[in-house]
């Protein structure tokens, strides 16, 4: 499909996609579908285009929250600072935005930009910048093709704003994450402001369809008394790392990044076996006993074993049980370029990046 | 005086009596001299005119240094990041600056808005916001008067800049403090861009004519061989606080300050007392055994008991023999609302001010 209307009804599942694919982090998705709910309801559906229908001179932003999931779930957005990063952006470059993007998948990232879209009414680009969520700004296909993450707006829920111009994107990271955490450990940004002809070649096309598709599977199983685990692997392609119950979860929120790793005890058929799943804001590292299952930037999704909903870093908790997937990344985070950004060593992890399909179990 | 040009040679003594008025902190009077000789000396004179002679519309825009003194005599301004810090702040305003402020005394903040008026043209404002230096951008008596520092712009050495709104002077302080400290622990900043009207009325008025005056008091007094201790204490009615030499020095760089305490053994007609003085930037205690001899909002001043230059905080070292001077703050930072941007107890100290003139000793 080259185009789709998206209403409110529908972002129970984009909620749930988005927080699947979200890899633990982009947020909590009970919050991002009542925020989206309530936006769309007052001012109609939105509409989500594929990048080809963009005109290359089309202006395209991106917006979302930017923080530590902790905060993100106690700092309830409402749409209206999303609205206020965007519009400060449109006013500093002098032009208003013809499209807006979604910047990562994630429960809250994936619902905040259809929030500002039904506000505003424009279009939403089919796709986004991660196609799974990551902890850093800089961390999205945009970078790997030389768009600048700046000029960036963020805006915070007391008013206050800034405006950054910075000559990289990591220096855009180190200067926006600082405020971030001034302004309370989270705030709502409008950044890499592109042209239609940039949007498609540096996105990963189709994301929105796909955390749509995700969702209305996941509802599907659920309403069937199934849990979504087997139809998604097979859907998606996907490997299953272990099933599991928490038993210890270390958890800190260090410079605006919610750190941590979690232990678990094999249950089922992974019965007498144990595992560990470091994260930052998103998991990161899957190991068992004997190493390596999955690493960034390969995705690693967890589903509650029991209602089959995603379950976020932050809702790991002691006695939880899980479904721990294994997804393979888009070919772009595999490149060199992709990995100096999100692979393991950039998160100082001492190994090199493993493919999902190459790891020896 | 109601206007007075400002060349090259005059740069001497003005970097001198702005590290005197600068009670420690502003930066060093050696780099802020050779920095605005050189671009006088390129650009010619600056004009300095009363705040009486602006029209009530014109725009006046404030550039200076911010960070821990610790850096800034580390990283070297050529003054060309202060001028694109203002030249940011009027493409922001869209509106191009009718004159210049000095936002605090000190080596460095008072020599820094005449290089930009020597490159601009522009004429430079005979007042400042403090009458001394401060640690806290909103520690100006604008503040007071309710004039916002916002739209601030910070810029760095490597080209990164930042453009801030907010809510509040202290607000403003958070948001660039955290970007002041990612920038390397200093920045170029244009900030509460003011009318010509509300110069009038909330300026300290005069400060540059002070200064100039000073370091030509104290360049007079060194040339004829005299400590210009006591010509000082004479001309601004001062008080001598003690004679002695650093036993002891606490130093560290805190959340972008310097913190600090600094022992002294008392030498010639203070033999056998010993004193101590806190400082965070800048001067901000004095005490004896006994207890209090000064404390912020007066002024704490420093020079060398040999040389009789000014002394910063940074350049306190063990066995350095040191004049300490106390001088009356300016009326407004004595009041109730003055105290609470800048009194003892903000800074945390569990007493209240006693003007120096209340002292017991």
């Amino acid at each position: 499909m080259t185009s789709f209307s998206v209403t409110a009804d529908d972002m129970d599942a984009i909620a749930l996609g988005g927080a699947f694919l979200g890899t633990g982090g982009g947020g909590d998705p009970y919050i991002g579908k009542l925020m989206a709910k309530q936006v769309i309801a007052r001012h109609g559906p939105v509409n989500v285009v594929s990048a080809d229908e963009l005109p290359d001179d089309a202006l395209c932003i991106p917006v979302c929250m930017m923080g530590a999931p902790t905060v993100m779930v106690e700092k309830l957005p409402n749409g209206e600072e999303a609205r206020e990063a965007l519009s400060q952006l449109e006013t500093f470059l002098g032009r208003k935005a013809d499209a807006l993007i979604c910047i990562e998948a994630g429960g809250l990232n994936s619902t905040i930009p259809y929030a500002v879209a039904a506000a505003t009414g424009l279009p939403l680009v089919d796709g986004d910048g991660m196609g799974r969520a990551f902890p850093e700004l800089q961390m999205v296909t945009l970078t790997i093709h030389g768009v600048s993450a700046t000029p960036m707006v963020l805006a915070d829920d007391k008013g206050n704003s800034s405006v950054i111009n910075a000559i990289s994107n990591r220096w855009t990271e180190r200067l926006a994450r600082c405020q971030t955490v001034e302004m309370g450990g989270a705030a709502l940004v409008a950044l890499y402001p592109m042209s239609g002809a940039e949007v498609k070649r540096s996105i990963l096309h189709g994301t929105m369809s796909l955390i749509k598709e995700i969702g209305e599977t996941m509802a599907a199983e659920r309403k069937a008394s199934r849990n979504p685990a087997a139809a998604l692997l097979k859907r998606l392609d996907g490997k299953r790392l272990f099933t599991g119950r928490v038993v210890d979860i270390d958890r800190r929120t260090v410079g605006g990044f919610a750190r941590g790793k979690a232990l678990f005890k094999g249950i089922d058929e992974d019965e007498g076996r144990s595992f560990e799943v470091e994260f930052q804001n998103e998991f990161l590292v899957c190991r068992d006993d004997d190493g390596l299952l999955a690493v960034t930037p390969d995705l690693i999704c967890a589903l509650d074993a029991d209602g089959g909903l995603p379950v976020t870093t932050e809702q790991l908790r002691y006695g939880l049980a899980v479904n721990m997937i294994g997804l393979a990344c888009d070919p772009q985070w595999s490149t060199p370029e992709g990995l100096e950004l999100v692979g393991p060593r950039y998160f100082g992890y001492e190994h090199d990046y493993v493919p999902l399909n190459q790891m020896s179990r």
